[in-house]
């Protein structure tokens, strides 16, 4: 009996357009190890302030919370920063998905002028000047250089491990039917009827494909981002963005590229207006934001790494230059 | 046999200046547990960017090590953020002991406007409305308020389990006399001769008296703090600071409180000249060097916290303006 209901559960989650989250595999231990350190190292910063957890902070669903995030100088970033969370799932990295994967991503933000404002020269040299980050790169990569792109392989492999199983939907998926409530059933179903899951589904619920911004209705907004467009030059693609992701969203407010949108209720409406040409009643919305809520997995849980100390040579951190 | 030089051991460390940490005691789990929150939650700052550990980052010793902190607006603070870590065993808090004790310093940077940069009721307003929030300060001060008095009171608690046992040095002191070599120990003995123990001492090596910097040679610098003075308003407290500790002191780096002393070495000489009117040759400044990096202990292991996410009446971060 257990066993046919086990084939049952599965044929059932077969037919889901949601699959559950996996616990990443095949990761390089060392390599992530190291990645963890070079994420939270602020010295990867022209400042010595600023890390990649300033930004996707871990604590808070791997991003700050804030419409657009704080940069050297405290310069105002241009878009709202996505979470690092399950991003290793989405078919390429960025907004406008103009990076291939996380490795093409990671040597980004170092060398950017308005995030952390060093160059890949110096962040090298830095990490060359301390010598526990010598014998821990020498040990992950067999060499004696270290390289930007030892340093973005071992971001990436650290980025791997962010990924947030067990989440409520998760087990329901998984055949524990007592998981969600009604509500968040009831949820899930207009999710699915609505037509949501055209464009969130797979395992992260979102980060499949490029979407048009606005199908039925546009979206305003002051934030000059014209997504893929800006990538591909086609007329087509103005206001193509990449789907989120929509696991751990409960978390990752504010919403939309334009981090506009303060709560998952109004984000809520907003898609179905300007995506579907829907206008969900009160208790509907409440149903799909009490659904998606459910999709909160377990955070990775990080073990705050020692950063190895800086060496009398290491170039001085230039925070008010 | 082993009973007797077990009490040789323990009469040997009872004769040094110096005495080894102890693990924390007394400590309260629960506060200490949402203090870590506290300790980590940047909604505590107007701009929801800045937490405590920006500036006593736990990876890096508890300090920033920048000259001196970046705080909201990336405002530049007046002087070189000491470490929390053993922060717990000062005889009073800041470069000028103006606070009492850890709780009454855990306020102070809340709501200090170069910092922080909120203030008392909107950081309690924060909090209420966070709902994971209110439950956890109601198990743990068994009340329906939240206070200012309450979280000052968990963030000292978890603050007081900062301390650094464990450094070669206290394993040397509780009778492992393998645990430094020639060198350090030739340091040692010279940080005693010379009378750097006279200030540095106690399990803190520092933390326990103020003295003035520039007792034989005045120390030149263009911070305009002056120290004890700045409390009492005495002529005789200008220049007067808090001697710092030396645990950790190979990760605190910049040092002194205009944090314009980029290395121990330079530390070490400049100490030597200004406090005792010696100098020391290359020799001696590196076994005093090698002995303060045996100081270093066993860093706190922090399970990073995940904070409970904002509300949809959660006052906004005001970042940009
Ligand atoms: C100053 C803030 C800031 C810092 C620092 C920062 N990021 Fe980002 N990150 C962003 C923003 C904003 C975006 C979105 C940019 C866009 O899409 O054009 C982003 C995008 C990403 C993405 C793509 C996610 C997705 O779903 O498309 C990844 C992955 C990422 N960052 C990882 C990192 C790593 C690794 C570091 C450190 C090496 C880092 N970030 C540093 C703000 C920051
Ligand atoms: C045709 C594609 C499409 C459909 C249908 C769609 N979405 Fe989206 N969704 C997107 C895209 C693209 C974005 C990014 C919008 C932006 O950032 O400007 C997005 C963003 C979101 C966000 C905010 C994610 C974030 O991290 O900022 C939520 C929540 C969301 N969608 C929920 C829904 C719900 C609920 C439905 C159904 C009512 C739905 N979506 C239907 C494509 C779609
Ligand atoms: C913007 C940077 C910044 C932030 C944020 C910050 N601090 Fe500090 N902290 C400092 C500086 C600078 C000093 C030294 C000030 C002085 O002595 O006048 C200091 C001093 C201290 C001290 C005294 C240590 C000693 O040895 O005297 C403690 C303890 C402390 N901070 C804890 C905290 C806590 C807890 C928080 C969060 C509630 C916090 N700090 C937030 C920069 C910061
Ligand atoms: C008469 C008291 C006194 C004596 C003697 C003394 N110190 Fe200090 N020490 C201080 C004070 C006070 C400071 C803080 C100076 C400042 O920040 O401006 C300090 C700072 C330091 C620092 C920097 C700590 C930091 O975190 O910035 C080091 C290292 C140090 N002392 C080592 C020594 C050594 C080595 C000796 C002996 C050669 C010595 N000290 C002798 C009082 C003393
Ligand atoms: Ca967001
Ligand atoms: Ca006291
Ligand atoms: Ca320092
Ligand atoms: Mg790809």
């Amino acid at each position: 009996i257990s066993l046919l209901s086990l084939g049952v559960v599965s044929q059932a989650a077969t037919n889901e357009p949601i699959q559950p989250i996996k616990a990443p595999t095949d990761i390089n231990a060392g390599q992530a190890e190291l990645g963890k350190k070079l994420y939270f190292d602020p010295r990867l910063s022209k400042s010595g302030y600023i890390s990649c957890n300033s930004c996707h902070n871990l604590s808070m669903g791997g991003t700050d919370n804030i419409t657009s995030s704080i940069g050297d100088q405290w310069q105002q970033g241009p878009i709202n920063a996505p979470t690092v969370l399950n991003a290793s799932l989405n078919l390429a990295q960025f907004w406008d998905g103009r990076a291939e994967d996380l490795k093409a991503q990671a040597g980004g933000p170092i060398a950017n002028p308005k995030e952390m404002a060093s160059n890949h020269t110096l962040a090298i040299e830095v990490l060359k000047s301390i010598p526990q980050y010598v014998v821990e790169f020498k040990q992950v990569f067999n060499s004696d250089q270290i390289t930007i792109d030892q340093v973005t392989t071992a971001i990436a492999e650290f980025e791997k491990t962010l990924v947030t199983p067990g989440s409520r939907f998760d087990q329901w998926l998984e055949g524990d039917k007592t998981a969600l409530n009604d509500t968040e059933l009831a949820g899930y179903e207009l999710f699915k009827s609505s037509g949501c899951t055209a464009c969130h589904n797979g395992p992260a619920v979102g980060g499949s494909m490029y979407q048009k911004v606005g199908l039925i209705k546009p979206y305003q907004t002051n934030n000059p981002a014209l997504g893929r467009f800006d990538v591909t030059g086609n007329e087509a693609d103005k206001n193509v963005f990449k789907v989120p992701t929509l696991r751990n969203i409960e978390l990752t407010y504010p919403y939309f590229h334009d981090g506009a949108i303060k709560t998952l209720s109004e984000a809520v409406n907003t898609m179905g207006e300007i995506q579907l040409g829907k206008t969900f009643n009160a208790t509907e919305n409440a149903q799909i934001v009490a659904f998606l809520k459910t999709l909160t997995g377990e955070q990775p849980q990080i073990t705050l790494p020692i950063l190895p100390p800086s060496n009398d040579n290491t170039p001085q951190p230039q925070p008010f230059n």
